[in-house]
């Protein structure tokens, strides 16, 4: 490369959808690899509602690799970001532009320094596994702007080294994560195990509730539970095998009694080693879990299931959008806003489902009655401004290069944040 | 016995402790024998602040066998108790008083009636095992009525079937139930591991929470988990035999550091297996337990233990007085009373603990400041009205007959209720 080609600049834009397992990733048998002690499942969320949008840019004018996340400078020291940049760069290959007159040798990508710009169109602190979404999509953007000719499970390995649960993210639809055996952990990567058209009735609706408190991070809390729990090697040696087998049977016959039997007790089983840690962690709302427990057990077989991850927002999964407005007509008489709140606001994403549930105001949310399941005897307990909003969507398509211009998040010219 | 003798009345008064499981009985592999699935170990509390007093009655002139309890008329169809009553009858001998002129055979106690009167010197509803100390009482005093000659242990097995954790309440100090092998269950009994004088430094406060609704039974529950949950077993056979070791040991030799860490990791584990069952089921009260974890986290040697029952009431056991009247003041900030309450019916039992903490009335409990553990960067949030009260008390004495006659139920001369 001459001095005078020392403008020129590369970029490319992708997006990458977060997900929700059902069978839960809970406790590593290596820390620094990232691999787990029990294979996983997760649904992938519809990247409209939640997502990342990761632009990679490359330039021989750049003296050293940038990040910025959500606009502000962000520093890619971490040994997290480091592993994947070695790991995605080891595997560049040849590139070449010549209608721009550019030519990157496989050698020459080790020296050539990125800048990296990433925003999610939901909030980071909301622990709507954004890390998940967020080293998928800087994996897969580097990838395509490094010309890495490896597959996708390939690339939900080095995902996998930035945050375990982001080589899921790497397919729509359903994936599953396979433990693998390797020390190396090279067969530990994700595959695809059905796309999100195969079950198109599921709709999601995500509660993100009001955070009392900061709460332990994923990373301390799986550390802790296989350091202290005495139940967690039974549950990943003997109880998620069989449930990996019939969660898998499940997805694939579009099964949904057998899907929520299978999420709601694994997600309830997570959070009891949580519980039999030392000391224990409390994530989750049993609020939640009681309203829709009780809906289920009054219909003749379950509406919906619930999971949670590592903080207590629930993940509402329910059968099509019939139950899903039902869902959501339960979820606004338990968990009202507070009055000054705006239904717009409450209630976001695919608002179709609120015309469903007949609820164009609050005037409407004030008006809900309590379900039919709620015993006259008992008076229904409510709990106001516990929930900070709602997030309805769907299973969702994997990562994407966007070709759109306007979608990109860095100057094309100069690299740097737009 | 002739007419005339129709007239006499035999009674027993009897006074029985409840005791609160350090290492937790959950899941019976015989729901009819109350067969449980793995050995328990329990602490006794001191019956002058919580107990059963039972008084029993036998006369020729009582046509049916009847119950009061606190006062009111009670049936004893139940299973339960009809086969206590028959398993100590089965057991009666030869009663000769030549005083009164009362002569009953080993026979003749299968065809005389009781009556039964039984008061808790505390709320039965408050979840504080009023069953255990009451099925203890009622056997207890049955026995000694009917001049059974065996022993504890025996008494213990009969206490069992009218409630599991009953049989541990036979004993003073520490008790252990043996779970046993036999399909007739005559090997699961309980014995006294060590008596109330040998650990007296302890102290005991448990906090009665404001109940929010009808929680799962204890009998439900456990069968629930039983039949649903996937870790119950693991629990019942790799952990607990090992904890139960541990446990007694700790106890023998007097150490709290042991004491403190099984107690408060087994009361965990019990409540993981509640939520790992189908529907989960919720217990306990996170807020009074990361109160103690972070301070038992910030000494150099934990200061309280916490164990949880088949309810939200903490049970905290304090290694010395110090340390519970330094609980004390934790407990009376973060948990103040409501505003109108007042000091002598929010903390009850032994009150000189109070003194020891230095708080004399309402304006005290209102200048507690935070604790140190307490960072300041985060205010200490407070939970106003989530205890409805304390009960100061300390490991103590097993059954004892009643000899002053001001404290029986039963009128001596009608045998019915005074």
């Amino acid at each position: 490369m001459g001095e005078e080609s020392k403008k020129w600049v590369l970029t490319v834009t992708a997006q990458t959808p977060t997900n929700i397992a059902v069978i839960k990733y809970w406790g590593k048998r290596d820390e620094n690899l990232i691999l787990p002690i029990n294979d996983s499942i997760s649904v992938t969320l519809d990247p409209e509602h939640l997502c990342t949008t990761t632009s990679v840019a490359v330039s021989p004018s750049f003296d050293q690799d940038c990040m910025w996340l959500n606009g502000k400078e962000f520093s890619l020291a971490g040994g997290r970001y480091q592993r994947c940049l070695k790991e995605i760069r080891s595997r560049a290959c040849d590139y070449v532009d010549e209608k721009k007159g550019i030519k990157i040798t496989k050698k020459e990508w080790e020296n050539l320094h990125v800048h990296i710009a990433s925003y999610n169109n939901f909030p980071t602190a909301a622990g709507l596994a954004s890390s998940a979404a967020g080293f998928a999509c800087l994996v897969f953007a580097l990838a395509k702007l490094m010309n890495v000719k490896d597959d996708l499970g390939t690339l939900s390995s080095i995902a996998r080294q930035g945050s375990g649960s982001a080589c899921r993210s790497l397919y729509g639809g359903f994936a599953k994560w396979i433990m693998g055996k390797n020390d190396n952990g090279s067969d530990s990567i994700a595959v695809q195990l059905a796309d999100e058209k195969h079950w198109d009735d599921l709709v999601i609706v995500i509660a993100v509730v009001s955070s009392r408190q900061k709460e332990t991070s994923s990373t301390t809390g799986m550390r802790e539970t296989v350091e202290t729990s005495m139940l967690i090697q039974h549950r990943a040696k003997e109880v998620v095998p069989k449930r990996i087998v019939e969660m898998e049977e499940a997805i694939k016959n579009r099964d949904f009694p057998s899907f929520s039997r299978l999420a709601c007790a694994d997600s309830n089983q997570f959070h009891a080693v949580c519980l039999d840690t030392l000391p224990p962690i409390f994530y989750m709302n049993d609020t939640i879990i009681s309203c829709v427990e009780k809906w289920n057990r009054s219909e003749e077989s379950p509406q919906v299931a619930y999971t949670f991850d590592a903080g207590p927002n629930a993940v509402l999964i329910a059968r099509n959008r019939k139950a899903a407005a039902l869902l959501l007509q339960r979820l606004l008489f338990f968990f009202p806003p507070h009055s000054d709140a705006d239904l717009s606001s409450y209630v976001i994403g695919d608002k179709s489902i609120l015309q469903d549930a007949g609820i164009k105001d609050m005037k409407d949310v004030a008006a809900l009655s309590p379900p039919p399941e709620v015993s006259d005897k008992i008076p229904a307990q409510q709990y106001k401004g516990d929930v900070s909003y709602f997030i309805c969507t769907r299973p969702g398509k994997g990562p994407v290069v966007l070709c759109d211009e306007s979608k990109a998040l860095l100057n094309p010219e100069t690299g740097y944040p737009k």
